[in-house]
């Protein structure tokens, strides 16, 4: 049975001030919920359909499961077919050490907006070995449960950090690494010099990389369309072309 | 004033059947709808926002234009926050000449069932001048308002292409092109041979390639992790992946 205060719990999770307060966030769905599982988040509740979990053959968990009715699980789900499963996950909790970002690929998100875009970036650098995702405060949540449903489970496996940008760049100034950002009037990705080590910036869905950014930039790059001659698009999407960024410095190594 | 009539008019649009007996779509906001206002595309009428278009020098066009109030905007929205004008446009219709494939590189999106998903690849398909776009019949809709959104006007450039999978790839098979798949089992993209035309299969964000299609694929891709020794997400995002391997078809030809 599922408690009107555990319903009351889950729908307040919703926001992101509560999210924040109690250090939670909510998985939804079979996929997820068990690859969360078996990560190293701690959960602290599921919330399983009774149909569902009498036809598995065991939830190896010694977390407290709650078993429902689908339509119960439907009053607090956010998706638009009922999930079999819902967890209540403790957020990952990492303090950010500038130094260690020294010999790391990292990615500098400047308020990128949508928490689509962001779950996704999340999950390819996750499949790419970059292992630190840094956030503008103006960025969306990462536990937004559209993010944590784009991040596939990669959002336990990736540290992510909420800065003051200027201060972030001034320290990261410091480490002597280089800095990537893409712009339109940048230069080829594929003609500039890559290292293994660095920080790129992505840019707003709407705006690119703010202009105050920029001095900090040491390199512009340029994802080339083509033909190069021909007008196209004005822009890719924004977990596009960090996937192309990150993919062609992974290249590189290859 | 926007008459009932024309309310119900976009309200219906949003449903398939309707768009594809009217052979119309709807498109939102200033951006997007002013992009497609210079493209090829006919605009059968515009609704916008009385006080922003007294704020405009001009909206150079013939068409229809439905002055309103914001409020009346939003009754016929999709979106979250108002937009500041509506356009309802005729969709594009190409004819599939199999024989033009034969010297490009296209894309066949098998299953992409989320409309963001396959506006996002659109939109990167122009981006790497890929003219062509074929979709099977499981796909989402390209006139849904979620894709024609993600496409950010692409949707004007590219042809698109609705067709019965299997009779599609027979014909195709009679050109003697190259057919690539993304499989977890596949060869490294990098060191594969990539030809300039050709057709690249992209799966069902789920369940991937469907088994039979296998037999027609001529080269088993594989966008490489990093480390390579080390488990990561199991997969990508299919557009991102798309992205990739587009990137690379293109930067061999750099």
């Amino acid at each position: 049975m599922l408690s009107k205060n555990k319903q009351k719990h889950i729908t307040a999770l919703g926001r992101k001030k509560i999210r924040d307060q109690e250090k939670l966030f909510v998985a939804e769905g079979q996929k997820l919920v068990l690859d969360l599982l078996q990560s190293d988040l701690n959960c602290q509740y599921l919330i399983v359909d009774e149909k569902w979990i009498s036809t598995q053959s065991s939830l190896n968990t010694d977390v407290e499961i709650i078993k429902t009715s689908s339509d119960s699980i439907k009053k607090v789900s956010g998706f638009k077919s009922t999930p079999s499963i819902i967890g209540v996950f403790e957020q990952n909790s990492h303090r950010l050490e500038m130094n260690t970002l020294k010999n790391q690929l990292c990615l500098f998100l400047d308020d990128i907006q949508d928490p689509g875009n962001l779950g996704t970036i999340i999950r390819l650098a996750d499949w790419f070995g970059i292992k630190s995702v840094i956030c503008s405060k103006a960025c969306a949540d990462v536990y937004n449960p559209k993010t944590i449903q784009s991040t596939m489970g990669a959002i336990a496996r990736i540290q992510t950090h909420y800065v003051e940008t200027l201060p972030f760049f001034e320290e990261y100034k410091s480490l002597n690494c280089p800095v990537y950002g893409t712009f339109l009037d940048g230069k080829n990705l594929y003609q500039e010099e890559l290292n293994n080590n660095g920080l790129i910036i992505m840019g707003n869905e709407g705006k690119g990389i703010q202009d105050k950014l920029e001095p900090y930039v040491s390199s512009r790059l340029f994802i080339p369309n083509y033909p190069p001659e021909v007008a196209t698009s004005e822009s890719l999407n924004v977990s596009v072309a960090t996937a192309i960024i990150c993919a062609e410095f992974r290249r590189r190594l290859g």
